[in-house]
């Protein structure tokens, strides 16, 4: 069973050992366990959505083979000056669509608001577990190689710790905020529109950005207007669901017109209802944290110099890649829809 | 030219723009670089050691498309939240052998002994400028897939600002030593000849281990025993030179038998002579931090979980990985020497 492991020279958490597969559940090569008719190669659902005709329009369910589980006991355990506890979380998969092999960006404006509503309500939940310190929700596109990578699908994954991201900008987040009593992010937003260089697309509601230093080239930010730090508190509203499923497609379709393959992560607030955390480190998160998604291209190449945690080589500064995907129409609505 | 830019989120630098290639050199199709004869298509030579006969048995030479340039102005400048500076540094390339096809774990101990006297002479003679703040050294080993990859070299990157992984270690090596006035390293080395469990191997003067949190099946580390904040500074002496190059093959002949795909990574001091650092702001660095080596296997397969800064997910926890490393005989002295 794998382990929550704490570098102590870098303090990141890493997850290690034989990951438990599930039983119970088969595997068929070549079948695609996340098309309808395969529910049987899957875990049972967690959460279904359906149609008027009863077929389902997303599913959820746990990972076959989870990083984090459920059933564990946390047990947090020093040794010299080592620090472990167990995987105690969740790990759970959503599949998007009923449709094989269709990309996250054809998914039309309503089953993209559905997949949403979905995440949100996966994240509200989990986060009534007050041992759940995170709720990361992200998803990897490839062109498809497997069966399971040609069929759309995120993951919601439930931590006890936070992922070194967060740990990272909640860190600098906050610095920020008790300098200036404001949030980094909405200056950020009010620079970029005032600078109007860096801007991909802009509704009512939503901005998307190529941050100012774009770790790739083609790298996008999908910010709300409005400072809010929780996603899914955010998305309550189906007005704003279906704002930022409109908005979010067209950024997609945009990116797509330079690669297929990318990694999508929502950076949310922590879970602010967990337990043992010290009273007061949660009290600035609502005024200083500001959620947003990231879009990641996988330009072809490594662009990390020296190792994995040197610098980054980005060749397409943030202006010329908005340039060219502000240029680039996102297209009509594409006729298979849901 | 590229430039640096600070993320204000993350506070990491990433280098973007278009490397400017150096005019003079051209390049030849499936012709190597670095073999002898071939010295045309490089830039003229910083450094070449020579054997008994006049031919040259290493050499460095300036990137032929650097990242860091040593003739620009650093020109540090704000822009409302955004901070930039000029890549101003210098970016050299050491070809380790005239032999083409070698891995590094197959020359003889004489001559890594002389690709680390070289590495050593780089680093001390960079740090000379004091407008570099650290100099780094890694090396990117793959099996062949182009001229320049299957001709054993290394880079020597300097730099005005730390890469993100050393602003990492250099807080927490910090922090561990204001608590306990140890440090943080050497409590490791402790701890683990201590418990024996993911040591890989040791001299009278180095030890190789798995680290507890490892990222990456089979990342081994190489410290010195006795502390010491920087590596050139420590292999002055030409017994201990030789002692590191020894143990060092042997420690690379055995990840060799796992994957010929890694990187290396040295970590050293930064340059505690560079204008511009807070006065007492390295102070402690000669007793808080402990210079190693780190090799990181590439085996196949992302081994990062949500994205590139969410959680690692490795496999193989250290102590699993180490009684495997531990096992492989590093075998005997390849015929093939320098």
């Amino acid at each position: 069973m794998p382990e929550l492991r704490l570098n102590p020279v870098t303090r990141r958490w890493i997850v290690t050992g034989k990951r438990t597969v599930m039983p119970d559940i088969t595997e068929e090569a070549d079948l695609c366990p996340f098309c309808p008719g395969n529910e049987r190669l899957t875990p049972k659902a967690i959460l279904e959505t359906r149609d008027e005709r009863g077929a389902w329009t997303t599913r959820v369910f746990h990972d076959r083979a989870p990083i984090f589980q459920v059933e564990a006991q946390l047990n947090p355990r020093g040794e010299g000056m080592y620090d472990r506890m167990n995987t105690l979380g969740a790990h759970e998969v959503l599949v998007e669509t009923p449709q094989h092999n269709v990309r996250m960006s054809s998914l039309s404006v309503e089953q993209l608001a559905r997949v949403m509503e979905v995440c949100r309500d996966r994240i509200l939940d989990l986060k009534q577990d007050r041992r759940f310190r995170y709720v990361s929700l992200y998803k990897v596109q490839r062109d498809a190689t497997s069966p399971r990578l040609a069929h759309s699908h995120s993951h919601i994954l439930a931590s006890p710790v936070l992922p070194q991201i967060m740990q990272v900008e909640l860190r600098w987040c906050q610095a920020y905020y008790e300098k200036k009593e404001r949030c980094l992010f909405c200056d950020t937003i009010r620079q970029e529109t005032e600078q109007d260089q860096r801007v991909v697309d802009q509704n009512q509601d939503f901005i998307a950005l190529c941050p100012f230093a774009s770790r790739s080239p083609y790298e996008v930010w999908i910010l709300p207007l409005a400072h809010a730090s929780s996603f899914e508190k955010d998305i309550r509203d189906p007005a704003r669901l279906r704002s930022l499923a409109g908005f979010f497609k067209n950024c997609l379709a945009r990116v797509e017109n330079i690669t297929p393959a990318f990694t999508i992560v929502v950076h949310t607030e922590p879970n602010t209802q967990a337990r043992g955390w010290p009273k007061d480190s949660w009290l600035t998160i609502a005024d200083d944290y500001h959620w947003h998604i990231e879009i990641n291209p996988e330009i072809e190449g490594d662009r990390r110099v020296l190792g994995s945690e040197g610098f980054y080589f980005n060749p397409i500064p943030a202006e010329e890649a908005a340039l060219v995907l502000r240029a680039l129409e996102p297209g009509a609505e594409p006729a298979a829809g849901e």
